[in-house]
């Protein structure tokens, strides 16, 4: 089986490579749907209706990047892509969509991956309480299956209560960096801040996501500590050019209307930089700015043109690419197979480069 | 270390046994807030502050009954009280602990515990949007720290895997129960479908504490099917109660305005019989009653009267006492030690007496 595998995708790009195990794993995740939805039809009708609400959710099309970066960091020291890791690329990507919802939920986005939110779901059915309510309980329901995924995928005990451990872990750091997140829409972050910030947000994602691969292919500790560091830097890197996007891109580029992390008062990288780089009534017109309730697209405009101005969006793209370099060096460190380090370089290598579309 | 203990509690009636170690894993959670508060201050001073709220949510004095129903059916079995399973008892109360946050979000309940709601913390001294995010996230962090204090405990491999998963499945139970509660708010649910409800609502509560005891104390398939089933009646027992107690209990006795579940059309098991046995326009008063935004005393009183008169108070009461009574005689079967079946008999017989309170 092992050579097989690594035969047929020896030949894949890296960017086939990601097409084809997103279709793999959007078809187990489809079949783990239709067992969930007839599991609730013994139990009520109506959730039966909920848990079809909440497949279809998971089960919308996009980039298993998470979960492809668990299956190549373990296809790295292992050689081979097998049913227990696939099973692990399940519970990733349960564990993925349970923050997505909350995160939705509490920054009050209303579409998500092509569309409606969660929470929004329900909102416009029914009304806005049972919608959160359900949004917040569905959050919940998908980090437990996640666990109960975990734990049924065949790995053995010790690997096993690392992998919960490691997830449970990331879990809480992501919920504390959301927590100061949304405790800096109020502030001005120094740069110390927004950096302690960001070392749980995506950082911690990414974290959960190689580390997994990597636990559960039985990587020594030294090995486990590069990885930790490479994960870091990626997500220090996705973080700064996910933001940069919030901002930059078009709607068309973004698939909603930007701008809605400016008008939360959210403190981007590219924001604390222009914070710190502007004075007197520029650094006035700013704050003001970002303290609306609404913005026209004369005011983002302009909100744009002051963070390009003074340099502060150089400056982060710059900070992303040093990240994206830092991981890149790590990795050459490691004794990843040179599948893995191809696919992972790659990945870095779109995220840092996509940052040239904004400008 | 065994007899020591055994000894020392032998002479505690079940009363002040509940009272002992309430105050054993009231010291233990205080050290724990200590050490995360500790942690957090690395983080950042914000967190350091939400830190020392989450602690003090957690820490409020209550009788400790989820964790020491772990406690005493592990006591039941071992014969000892150790330092793994007093750890467990702190895991158990977080577990609780982040369910009563959503809970309280969810149902707008303002008061918890003799102190604000968690969400009412943040609410009151930033925004609305504030405290809620932070409710969210920081109910999300105790569920991750229960599952981490848990792989900590000290137990082997194979118990750990099993109580972690017993805690998922809790989780994710108590969670859909909450959905369907949720909906019934809009609904008129059968007696059938209440009881789907609440099959796994207190019934799941109670199934992690004690199943959580029996699965570290190592007893076999045959005993925990018992334990299952003694967990199941005394949930029910005790959420036919509680929902009694939330409708006729004072303000006094309830630590908080009673009527609030009839305000948000909570459909406890009174009110579900009460829709089956009155009929024409007096069914149409109560329907009336229970879909206002408010309840004026009268109209309070006038609910009560009507659930009274028609039996269906005395119809639940009387359910809530079969549930008692056949936890009692599953209880007899196992081969628990009388010390702990003294226990459950003695808080069964609690919940159960205590229904006579409100006529």
């Amino acid at each position: 089986m092992e050579n097989e595998i690594i035969e047929k995708i020896r030949n894949l790009s890296p960017d086939a490579f990601l097409d084809y195990y997103t279709e793999v794993i959007d078809k187990r995740l489809e079949a783990y749907s239709l067992r969930i939805i007839a599991e609730a039809s013994c139990y009520h009708p109506f959730i039966s209706k909920t848990t079809k609400r909440i497949s279809e959710f998971v089960c919308r099309k996009c980039k298993r990047i998470a979960s492809c970066s668990t299956l190549l960091t373990y296809l790295g020291y292992v050689n081979q892509v097998d049913e227990a890791i696939l099973s692990v690329c399940e519970a990733i990507e349960l564990f993925r969509h349970s923050i997505l919802i909350h995160d939705d939920l509490v920054d009050m986005d209303n579409l998500r991956r092509g569309g409606k939110a969660f929470h929004k779901l329900f909102s416009d059915e029914y009304d806005t309480r049972f919608g959160k309510g359900t949004a917040i309980f569905y959050g919940n329901i998908l980090y437990s299956e996640a666990i109960t995924m975990l734990l049924k995928s065949g790995f053995d005990r010790s690997h096993l209560l690392k992998a919960v451990e490691l997830l449970s872990t990331g879990y809480r750091e992501v919920n504390e960096s959301q927590v100061l997140d949304l405790f800096f829409e109020s502030q001005e972050p120094t740069l110390k801040e927004w950096e302690a910030m960001a070392s749980k947000r995506a950082a911690s994602l990414f974290n959960v996501n190689m580390m997994m691969g990597a636990i559960l292919g039985g990587v020594a500790e030294k090995e486990l500590r590069l990885i930790k560091d490479i994960a870091k830097h990626i997500g220090f890197s996705f973080d700064i050019q996910d933001d940069i996007i919030g901002t930059f891109a078009s709607a068309e580029q973004y698939g909603r209307p930007p701008g809605g992390d400016l008008i939360l008062g959210k403190k981007a990288l590219h924001i604390v930089y222009a914070y710190q780089l502007i004075q007197g009534t520029e650094r006035g017109e700013l704050k003001n700015l970002l303290t609306q309730n609404e913005l026209s697209d004369q005011q983002m405009e302009r909100i744009k043109e002051i963070v390009k101005c003074c340099g502060a969006l150089e400056k982060a793209k710059q900070r992303s690419k040093e990240h994206a370099e830092i991981a890149i060096e790590a990795l050459d460190k490691t004794t990843m197979n040179d599948y893995s380090k191809d696919f992972f370089s790659y990945l870095i290598y779109f995220i840092s480069e996509s940052l040239d579309w904004y400008r």
